[in-house]
């Protein structure tokens, strides 16, 4: 008895070396927190046993390891053979496991089974998959399920091939609409330097099922393609590759004349094509499992081919052979809009690229944002969707809040993607949803992706806030399934980074439910858009009217005069509902049948217009604004309840940010009023508070070292 | 006995729980990292009782409950009352603490007194001062002494008043010469959030006695004094007062014209200075307890009072007078050459600040370099320091490492700083050190100072490596004490760091003693200077040639020619030696009495002169780079064999790091011999290797996106 005493407080003293001095809850370990868990929640596991050695096999080991130790609150073994209530990863190919006849054929590649079983007699947990990858899967998922004190049984396969982060990081360690600090990547120090923290950020992309990185800003330097950062982002890709990540690169169209020599970038002339069969070659002689390239051309002052008169086709096709032989893919954006143009922005990416549907490569992608502007808290699904049968699209999600209040407002973003997912294009009819057009089902591709703008920067926090990091797990859910239900996604992640309790739980998903609803109401009610500050987009600008092209303006958005707001997007307008199916367009026609949401994207409506509520549009805007105001007050209520059973740091600030998000919204709705009433020249409706300062004063505010300006 | 079993299971369980998944050593701890001692070495701790309850006392009894806890691997308690093997904290005026007798009078306004006593009988641990800050520091000190395995006992008083960390940080967040990351201050959060980081700072600076911070660079924006500035560096300002460290700012001169609307910043105008009383009178309304001014005038491009034909006692006097009423300081920096000024860049500090002495008002001080150029690996002291009696002279020391390799080499700067505090100046006879002269004790001065240009930003290790910590620890140990041991402090530090065990702790002190000095050999020899690639200092340039400004050039330092190397600072060249005092100038004169390490600082000297080794000066010179070069290549093997006896995160970090050193300084040596062997066409010296590259590929290197160049 006194030898097992001692032994005991052996193990005392190491638990407490083990614990140094009591560790701040500072957001570092996202929703891998492996907390313990309540007693009778906790997992008891004989040890965990896994089959295969690889790399990867070695991540799943580590992590499963390092989760189930985590959350039982006890160090849990590795054995080599399995363990009565031990846990068992194998590969469905593993005799022991094919006796089973499990229904492991449906996994496909990246798949994977989680059940209790007798492996050989021995009663286990058993993750089976077709591959290592869906084996590193399948163990985070029985980790999540275990932190959200889910039965631990999950069949699962991703529907959508490529889900993919894109990183507008840039060379100089800035980041395009990064409010997390300065790029992840440490440019200067790599190759010699792989920071631990790559692993962890590869550790929680393969823990949401993201298999692909794009390491650099579209807005990319052709720098990016010379031999140092070749050989930079193939340390990146030695660290990812054990997580199932790749490495993808954005490139320069110019590039072979800024770093090549040439004096052309023509796609249709030979040097330029053997050009880039040469770099590419190069890429691949670094990075071997190399993705492919990501392409923004002709857009926003970005070379591409029609600086020489060829189309997108053209340019994306000669990068498409020239990757081809090492069976990489080109994704090539479609987020385009001229100098020269004219027509409404909204309609230029269908204009340029419904006609070269059917014109693309085997190994292009076509990457579409959700809308046809950019990013805007809430836009109608993008026309392209559904509008190129003959083209693999992808989807562009921007995971960054560049229009939903950086880094400090809370927006939940679940219900954005499922918004814009669940849009149904009734291109094939009925049931022609986004996110068949996107899983591939909808046109038969089995070349499909997700896109997420990265939110994740050198903050200890990764994302900026505890609640960003809501946004980038959504991202990986939604990706692995765009079916998903956003207030279930949202329960999994505040259960895994708060605890599993239930009424916690709830409680949180409330704050979020509503969360993204409200930014759209404080800063663009009823389909208004882009009327953020210039150029870091922080805080409202209603007003400006002064920028050199009409589509970078406000008031090009929001129309309004006298006599109404809003942009005619009808017959009488810029048509830009005929991009979308017939069926799709006509209840758009008349503002009686456009959804209250939507109304003012597709509609210049008098002030005075009826709404369905009973209101004019004029109070119904006003309704809108303070509604916005209204529910950021009771998220901060209803946050500052649960103070009881969050560690205090979290707590701390998102209670700091939710106060600033508040005052924000007063700002964004008040500044607002105060514009749009010296244009319409209307009193304040009844019962609403006057701005708190006069327009002159919100006018006159100006913030030139914002976050996130690319400068 | 079950009883006591389960008992300990469930501290086991609640051990696990504080722990975690293990944490990595990620050296965010710095040298507070107060893990568990060996058995024999762990403090037993009754309790902590510390009587008062201050803001500055709290922080003295967290500090204490979390170091003890730590180190002895167990809670420790605070108490309301003495306990028997307690620590107390307790004032000098306290009176079971008079009745001691103990000679608290020589503590002063900031030092302590630590000892084992009997306090009304009880036997306890004794931290007594004379203020709250005192006891805060003491109670560092008996961390200290516990983590470093000494005797508890120990008695200190700060040699120097000012003792300050100076930020180059910049409002946008970079920090000009920062390694380590972006500015620790998120200027765009602040003043709503006050990240947790904030108050790790002001502890790690507390433990070490300094007692200011400069928050934001020399070379100012003005915006720093308008009200949303002040407002935020009133935010930390309340953060880091219960740490004892008061806030300073750098000022633009021309911040009148600026952000004032006047149309001068002539400091003899009366509304230039009834604008700065205000502005003055504003800064202390935000900040009661705001330390003063840091002024970077007419240097480099600043503005300052000699753009209105005034000295810089006439701007330094003008400042003085709005800020004495509050009793706030003015730090005046001496750092200034002029474009139009042919003489030798080092003697024009001297000529311009030399006549002022005597003219400054009570309540400035002049802000001195250690050296008379910039920062360079090994420069003579300053010879303004001893030469202006009448005026109290601040050191400036920097501790960000922009001529000693930045983030990545390891180069303790412990013996720079002793070099230079230990040089005798010989004013006024011999002892005349510069220790003395920064003390006061040398002609008299109340007011003295010391700064350190910081090192930290928001990398997770605060300094870009694990080694780079140890110098703004070193600075705070010479701040306190300019007569401060190298070793000494290199073996606390070690030993708080990586832990106790001596043998452990000489290894590494070991690995820290000659590394400066291998810098110096493998950058800048025998007394060459400023050999750097121009604008980020990065690497090897001797060959630069072509900038605008002479002394922008290394070869305007290093003057070398087919003949001979070297800058004739004696009277047949620019005669700066007559700059110091008689008996310090007189061995300088002549190339047989300068210390080899200085020859040419001081002496054009010909490749053919015969050292004392025995060698020509061109042989020494070859001998000395592949000197740096081999100490590096020992540091490495030394810190290789530490592999058991380091954690893998910090070990892995270290030893990637030497490895970039060791092909920097072979980088260094080749780049240099290839050039000097191009200018005085002399063969390689028998048995030296020749470079790696021709001289061309040297001159081809490129690196624009080098880290902490202002841009």
């Amino acid at each position: 008895m006194m030898r097992m005493l001692h032994w005991l407080m052996t193990l005392i003293l190491a638990a407490f070396a083990l614990a140094g001095p009591a560790r701040a809850e500072d957001g570092y370990d996202l929703w891998l927190r492996y907390r313990p868990l309540p007693a009778a929640q906790a997992p008891r596991v004989g040890a965990i046993t896994v089959k295969g050695d690889s790399p990867m096999l070695q991540a799943a080991a580590t992590e499963l390891q390092r989760g189930l130790s985590g959350l039982s609150g006890t160090r849990v073994a590795l054995a080599p053979t399995a363990v009565a209530g031990g846990i068992v990863v194998a590969g469905a190919r593993d005799p022991a496991v094919t006796a089973l006849k499990l229904p492991t054929a449906a996994l496909g590649e990246e798949g994977y089974l989680v059940r209790a079983v007798r492996l050989s007699g021995i009663p286990v947990t058993l993750v089976t998959a077709n591959s290592d990858r869906g084996l590193l899967y399948g163990s985070f998922a029985l980790l999540r399920r275990l932190q959200t004190g889910s039965d631990v049984a999950e069949t699962s396969a991703p529907k959508v091939r490529l889900r993919l982060l894109n990183h507008w990081d840039n060379l100089d360690g800035s980041v395009e609409r990064g409010y997390a600090g300065q790029s992840l990547w440490d440019w200067w120090m790599l190759p010699d330097f792989a920071d631990p923290r790559y692993t962890d950020y590869a550790r929680a992309n393969a823990s949401i099922g993201i298999n692909g990185t794009v390491l650099n800003n579209v807005n990319a330097s052709a720098d990016s393609l010379t031999a140092p950062y070749l050989a930079k982002a193939a340390a990146l890709a030695d660290v990812f590759r054990r997580y199932g990540i790749k490495v993808y690169l954005s490139v320069r169209f110019s590039a072979p004349v800024e770093i090549g020599g040439l004096k052309t970038a023509d796609p249709l002339d030979p040097a330029v094509a053997a050009w880039w069969r040469a770099k590419t070659d190069e890429v691949y002689a670094a990075i071997p499992d190399f993705g492919g390239f990501l392409v923004k051309a002709n857009s926003e002052g970005q070379p591409g081919p029609r600086d020489y008169q060829r189309s997108h086709a053209d340019g994306a096709n000669m990068l498409a052979a020239a990757i081809a032989p090492h069976k990489g893919l080109i994704m090539w954006r479609a987020f385009v809009y001229a100098d020269d143009n004219p027509d409404d922005r909204a309609k230029q990416a269908y204009a340029d690229f419904k006609p070269l549907d059917g014109k693309f490569a085997a190994n292009v992608i076509v990457q579409v944002k959700n809308g046809a502007i950019d990013f805007q808290p809430r836009e109608p699904f993008h026309p392209l969707f559904g509008a190129m049968p003959q083209t693999p699209l992808m989807m562009e999600f921007q995971i960054t809040k560049e229009y939903l209040g950086m880094a400090t407002h809370l927006a939940w973003l679940g219900p954005m993607f499922e918004e814009t997912l669940r849009s149904d294009t009734l291109q094939k009819g009925k049931g022609s949803t986004v996110a068949r057009v996107v899983d591939g089902s909808l046109h038969g591709h089995a070349l499909t992706g997700m896109a997420g703008v990265a939110n994740v920067g050198r903050d200890r926090d990764w994302a900026g806030s505890t609640f960003n990091q809501a946004n980038w797990f959504a991202f990986g859910r939604f990706a692995w399934n765009p079916a998903a239900d956003s207030d279930t996604v949202a329960g999994e992640w505040a259960a895994m980074t708060f605890g599993p309790d239930p009424a916690l739980v709830d409680k949180i998903v409330g704050i979020m439910a509503g969360s993204r609803e409200a930014v759209v109401d404080y800063t663009s009610p009823l389909g208004l858009t882009h009327q953020m500050a210039t150029g870091h987009h922080y805080g409202p600008g209603p007003w400006v009217s002064d920028l050199k092209r009409p589509e970078w303006n406000p008031v090009y958005y929001a129309r309004a005069d006298r006599q109404g707001i809003g942009f005619d997007r009808t017959a009488s307008g810029s048509n830009a509902i005929a991009q979308y199916a017939p069926a799709f367009a006509r209840p758009l026609a008349d503002p009686a049948t456009t959804p209250a949401r939507d109304l003012l994207w597709f509609h210049h409506v008098p002030w005075t217009h009826r709404m369905a509520s009973g209101r004019t549009l004029w109070e119904e805007l006003v309704t809108r604004y303070n509604a916005g105001v209204t529910t950021v007050a009771a998220m901060r209520r209803d946050w500052a309840a649960l103070q009881p059973q969050i560690d205090a740091d979290r707590f701390a600030k998102t209670a700091t940010f939710l106060a600033v998000q508040e005052r924000e919204a007063r700002w964004w709705r008040d500044a607002s009023i105060a514009y749009w009433m010296s244009v319409n020249g209307l009193p304040l409706p009844a019962g609403a508070a006057p701005p708190a300062h006069d327009l002159a004063w919100y006018k006159a505010q100006s913030y030139p070292r914002a976050p996130g300006h690319p400068g």
